[in-house]
């Protein structure tokens, strides 16, 4: 099962609206006869790929799958009848398949006579499709919303100016954090006023060959020369003030993982509807007394009622050639 | 001379107006005669020490010494006419001695023709006496300013509750830096209205042995019933606003470190004097959206104005229980 999560986490497969796979398929004494991964959406699934490899000596074998396998014919076969035709004889897997279309899988090797054992390692495989797997167990994309902020929570200084908050490398960082979820979202003022681009780009600045969806969020018509409506990637505009109908919408077209951008107003109409799932904080150590608040109203008043969060997760971005170092906090809802 | 470091960085051994050192006796071939280290004020410096241990086979040797040997007369004799009088043959220290009433030792036991080295490990050296190094070099005491902020820099909800901003871990942490220093420090107001009693706890809440001095800065006279003047711990009034002033009346009684804790108002005073060397952040994983901020108005009203920090150290304080985790930044001013 280590092996097949590690043929799942191959790098460069892209993210996509499919879950990341991997298959070794075992002899009785434990040797590999094959091994697969799932490449990306229209691509064989892990199993197939593993089958095809193995060819005739996949008969009687074990199949290790990182997820229960599928039950459903889209673009490929359903991956249960591949592995009855192929005379498997045993299926150890890892997660469980929720999604309602390819459901079912483990009921349907059963009942052809496989022995079916799901569980092992589930955890890892849960965490390699986090996104995934929230987006088929809730219905709606998982949302990760990434704020900038000094040791004094602000965002801009009194006149404005806020040109660098946080440093080069917490830039990059958030580049390299986008380029792992399939949509950004932004509030449509953070549109009008900033005109950002939205793309993800690499260490030389230059665009990366997948694009995530740029999702803006409001009612009124946008300037038609904004960057974000330029041909880099695909844009839409979600035209609507309801983080919930918004969601909606993004999960229609299959988006599993939504960033965040802001502006405030955005994010604490998300924040108070309950509909972040994980915040990632740059805190820059700089002290301004006054200024723009990072985060906007969220109509608490006692300490009580605070919003708090689980720290995942610590990290130091580590200044270069006199930049400052940034801190990087990863933290769930409570 | 590493061992002489360590020998001055003896556990347990308080810390007072006079530095940590740590001192070496080495015959010939490099074996140790004897080793001697300060245990504050009052007691045998470091080479007295050694002195006394060796006795007559002090003769010859090489003194490995963390501080250049005094040549001043206190409660104990220069350790320069001590290092002559036993005979020792060479002398190599780490840092020099800048001390008004010390300086020139070096120049003493060269005159006697004993042959002296400096500068070895001087930057270790310096880093075990920071602040005695600190108070030595600028004529007042270091300052530490210590503050809690949530994510998004308050320090208490609207309603005026922060019961609690910063984790258990956190505040226990407080008190172990508390420790190291010689001074606190709060304005009036905190005073006033939070009535904190200003001494050092240990983990069951029991008062230490060694209670650092309570300052209390401001014009006012003082509700005679505040816990501040009981007498846990020795307790002074600053009656100025004048930071500069404050570490100058400070510096008179022999303080070289003080931990400002707040509030606002007072830490704002030093920040925009300049006279914050150290700052301490705990930032607990919570949002509140509104509230207090948890550092006052600097005059800063452009992003190039901010006050720069430079980040010297990042610790995650892992919560118990249920308890946040709270990470605490150490920085410097750039
Ligand atoms: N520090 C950072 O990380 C960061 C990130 C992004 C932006 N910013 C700054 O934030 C500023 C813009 O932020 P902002 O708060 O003014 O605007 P925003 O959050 O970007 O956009 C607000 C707009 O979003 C629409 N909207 C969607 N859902 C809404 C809801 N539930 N409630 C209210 N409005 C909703 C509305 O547009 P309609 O009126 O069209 O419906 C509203 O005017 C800019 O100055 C930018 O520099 C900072
Ligand atoms: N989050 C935290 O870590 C923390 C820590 C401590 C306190 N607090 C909170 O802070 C609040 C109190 O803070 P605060 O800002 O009101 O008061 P403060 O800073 O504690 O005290 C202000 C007082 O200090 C005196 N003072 C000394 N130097 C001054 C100067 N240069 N400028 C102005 N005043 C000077 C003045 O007293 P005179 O009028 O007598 O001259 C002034 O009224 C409390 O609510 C407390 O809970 C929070």
């Amino acid at each position: 099962m280590r092996r097949a999560l590690q043929l799942a986490a191959t790098p460069g497969v892209p993210h996509g609206p499919n879950p990341r796979v991997g298959c070794v398929l075992l002899a009785d004494d434990g040797t590999e006869v094959a091994e697969g991964f799932h490449r990306g959406a229209g691509t064989p699934h892990a199993e197939a790929a593993a089958l095809a490899e193995a060819g005739e000596s996949a008969r009687g074998t074990t199949a290790v799958v990182t997820l229960e396998p599928c039950n459903h014919t889209g673009r490929t076969g359903p991956c249960a009848e591949a592995l009855i035709a192929a005379g498997i004889r045993r299926v150890v897997h890892a997660a469980s398949d929720q999604s309602s279309v390819a459901t079912g899988g483990a009921d349907r090797l059963r009942a052809a006579g496989i022995e079916v054992e799901g569980g092992l390692m589930a955890d890892d495989a849960r965490a390699l499709n986090r996104a995934w797997t929230f987006a088929v167990e809730h219905g709606r994309p998982y949302v990760t919303w990434k704020f900038a902020t000094t040791l004094d929570g602000r965002s801009a200084a009194a006149d404005g100016t806020s040109r660098w908050v946080s440093s080069r490398a917490a830039r990059l960082d958030t580049h390299r954090l986008r380029a792992e979820c399939d949509t950004m979202l932004v509030g449509a003022n953070t549109v009008v006023v900033d005109d950002p681009e939205l793309t993800v780009r690499d260490e030389v600045d230059e665009p990366v060959a997948r694009q995530p969806l740029r999702a803006v969020m409001g009612l009124r018509d946008l300037p038609a020369d904004r960057r974000v409506l330029n041909d880099r990637a695909e844009t839409v505009q979600l035209r609507t003030r309801d983080p919930r109908e918004a969601l909606e919408l993004l999960h229609q077209r299959g988006r599993q993982h939504v960033f965040l951008e802001g502006g405030p107003t955005l994010a604490a109409a998300f924040l108070e509807a309950g509909l972040v799932d994980e915040v990632v904080c740059y805190v820059a150590p700089m002290l301004l007394g006054a200024g723009t608040s990072a985060v906007a109203d969220l109509g608490i008043t006692t300490i009580a009622e605070a919003l708090r969060l689980h720290v995942d997760d610590v990290h130091v971005l580590q200044g270069h050639d006199g930049e400052d170092t940034n801190v990087r906090l990863t933290m769930r809802r409570h």
